[in-house]
């Protein structure tokens, strides 16, 4: 046609071709499935929401990495910034909604931000959130999901990291910090992964904390043992702050639930430097560190249970999870953790020998799919040899071929892709030996 | 928190709550499934493109209706208009990718239009294309993975309408038409469903046709009979023309491979009368008429040879087809063609009887999901009744109970919602006692 263009991609944004496509739905299937077991139900929502509903939510930094303009009728709308605003919308939208209200989203969000390796201008969130329960099980479900997401999807040495916004207030309380310098504080701790002990020190002292309240808060914070050793330890000091001391009674009862839940004891710990940047939590908050392979948090949230009330005249207790599902399948990736199977949905290519042979090949590929077996029939005008080609370069396992001789004697000939193995058989026979082989591979 | 904001969904777009996101997965599962076996893969492209990359490829009222807008480094971009664009846009950009390329894609789409009912600004599209072939058989391939589609989701009356832009062109040629007046030959003609043969024949002659070839031209395209009579029909009076004979060649072989994959013949019909919309079709055209439920076309397609070529230096046979996602959901919505049970993901509820009784409900929801089994453990604050009153809201269909006596014993109490029986079990039966109701749910 007309002019040629150079073709281009959106810089910051990616294509996901069936390669990257059968992994990303492999991840995906888990987690709605086990989401769904949880009792958990599907939710999305636009992917342009009003300004007025994005715009000050986040903070200066969101708001300006907001993808933003205006439409033909000049209406400000900007693209879905996150997944928890949207929720708390419809939370006020539709009131008839039955609380608990127990969702989960999967969609795309996007930042006006500058590319930059592992970092997007497009890309996918995960979250699971109970809308309207005060009680510890709402977090013990959410944890409990995420445990078991993680275990099915190969990771194994990894920590939910568990504290409580109310406890890190009582300690500031009987450390003598203000309310004002809170945010600050909890700021700092946040950093200690990345800066350290020393660095976390130097922080609270250069924001105005003196050295010995920050002293008295690192004390408190550097505790040890077993994860009820750690709640004894915190209950002495914090018997002055009854925040504190609600904050410790919650997270007795979250480790209690999570024991019920048979989560083993040593994926659990009471982490008292895990503070999370946003100012919206008001309880127990979490983050999944993942140690082997070492990638750090893939999974964060807390209790907010406040936010909801910007939306609407009612306050909903709520608490949630954030699941870092690009970083899981990047990690997946690179580390291999993929089944070995999978690299295409496609379990059969059912070649063409010659013109003269075609129908005999539809009558293949139409027997193997009325059994489910995902078949691709070759569409394309490669000999034979061409067409082994495209099986290899699809990683189809299995490749089935009909010239006239096997016609002339009903059969077929079956070539086990992995094995090189090459048989033939009676056509009556093709869905078993086609299973046959299918099983192998599957158990690999 | 500070300001209450009236919380407002930007109008033309919706939330899909979780009542019809189970409806949503329910139907691109069935559709996702059968691409899948009959070989077409996932693609994902990016919700934006550069603006070059859409504008001019669809007409000047589409440059109008895409939602297009300048980024932080004034670069223009624009939101995916459709699937085709992007496809040829990632077709050009990999050569790597193996072909012939059987793709699907199921993503939302963007018109900055006024909304109406049943019109929206954000939608889902949904399309499978076969790139890199110029056979037949692609066509024939598209064709029978719709036919199952359709069929599984419950359509009976459908009319698969098949033409070719090639024979129309030449009947055009016979009947004295200009190759500059095809266009407007096709759109007039596109319009009989909506207009009649009277309306058809009078923009004709209002677009410059003469009387005597609106007449010729009408005479050929209202031909009856079965398949093979139409196309022996045709042959006749198109024996001066190669383009149409070429035409009914090609459809004569996808009639034919249609016969091999069992499409009965009273599924298909050759319909000179269909013309579609879009200019780039070269070749077979193909479209879904759905007769019972009255609903009009659910799905349309061609071929495109010329259309890639604009991206790349090398032009690839290609084609493909729509399915009318959005369109297909709402229609089974109203006409309540979903399954009884798709209300909602959830199985079962486990009430909680009081605090005392938690652990054990903790614990029987632990066991219902370890048998995969969809539970929700209740975690508001309701007494037994408004615990009943959600599993209804919700259309959970079973209700599990156990207070004091129950754990006592070691049983269960277990309410079929459907029915209202309601009966205690011994725990160690919970699975097999659960799996006894749900069965009988789904054989409903």
């Amino acid at each position: 046609m007309s002019q040629k263009i150079k073709p281009r991609i959106y810089k910051g944004t990616r294509d996901f071709l069936p390669e990257q496509m059968i992994k990303r739905q492999f991840v995906i299937n888990h987690i709605e499935r086990i989401f769904k077991k949880y009792g958990f139900e599907a939710l999305e929502t636009p992917t342009m929401e009003l300004w007025e509903t994005l715009s000050g939510k986040y903070g200066e930094e969101a708001d300006r990495l907001t993808y933003r303009f205006t439409d033909r009728g000049d209406r400000e709308v900007g693209l879905r910034y996150d997944l928890t605003v949207p929720l708390s919308r419809v939370v006020a939208s539709y009131p008839h909604i039955p609380k608990p209200f127990k969702r989960y989203q999967i969609q795309p969000v996007w930042r006006a931000d500058k590319p930059q390796k592992g970092r997007f201008r497009e890309f996918y969130q995960c979250d699971i959130d109970v809308i309207g329960s005060a009680s510890m099980l709402a977090e013990a479900e959410i944890l409990a999901a995420i445990y078991e997401i993680l275990k099915v999807l190969g990771f194994d040495q990894f920590l939910m990291r568990i504290n409580s916004r109310k406890i890190l207030r009582g300690i500031a309380e009987v450390s003598g910090i203000s309310p004002e310098q809170e945010g600050t504080m909890a700021r700092a701790i946040d950093k200690f992964d990345k800066i350290g002990l020393e660095g976390v020190k130097s922080e609270l002292i250069k924001s105005g904390i003196n050295a010995a309240k920050t002293k008295a808060l690192l004390e408190k914070l550097g505790s040890s043992g077993t994860n009820s050793q750690r709640i004894t330890d915190a209950e002495k000091y914090l018997k002055e702050s009854d925040t504190g001391i609600q904050g410790l009674e919650e997270l007795k009862k979250l480790f209690h639930f999570l024991q019920i839940y048979e989560i083993p004891e040593e994926y659990l710990i009471f982490d008292l430097f895990l503070a999370r940047g946003l100012d919206y939590y008001t309880g127990p908050i979490f983050e999944t560190f993942v140690r082997e392979p070492q990638i750090g948090s893939i999974t964060g949230g807390g209790r907010y249970d406040n936010l909801i009330g910007m939306f609407s005249g009612t306050d909903y207790p709520a608490t949630g999870c954030s699941i870092g599902l690009e970083r899981i399948i990047t990690v997946m990736e690179e580390l291999d953790m993929f089944p070995e199977y999978l690299k295409t949905p496609i379990q059969a290519l059912v070649t063409v020998f010659e013109a003269s042979t075609l129908d005999y090949s539809i009558d293949i590929a139409r027997k193997l799919r009325a059994a489910h077996i995902n078949t691709e029939l070759y569409t394309g005008e490669s000999k034979l040899r061409g067409q082994f080609g495209l099986a290899n370069d699809k990683s189809i396992p299995l490749v089935i071929i009909a010239g006239p001789d096997e016609i002339e004697n009903q059969q077929f000939n079956l070539k086990n892709m992995r094995t090189g193995e090459q048989s033939t058989h009676l056509l009556e026979d093709l869905i078993m030996r086609v299973q046959e082989i299918l099983n192998t591979l599957h158990s690999e």
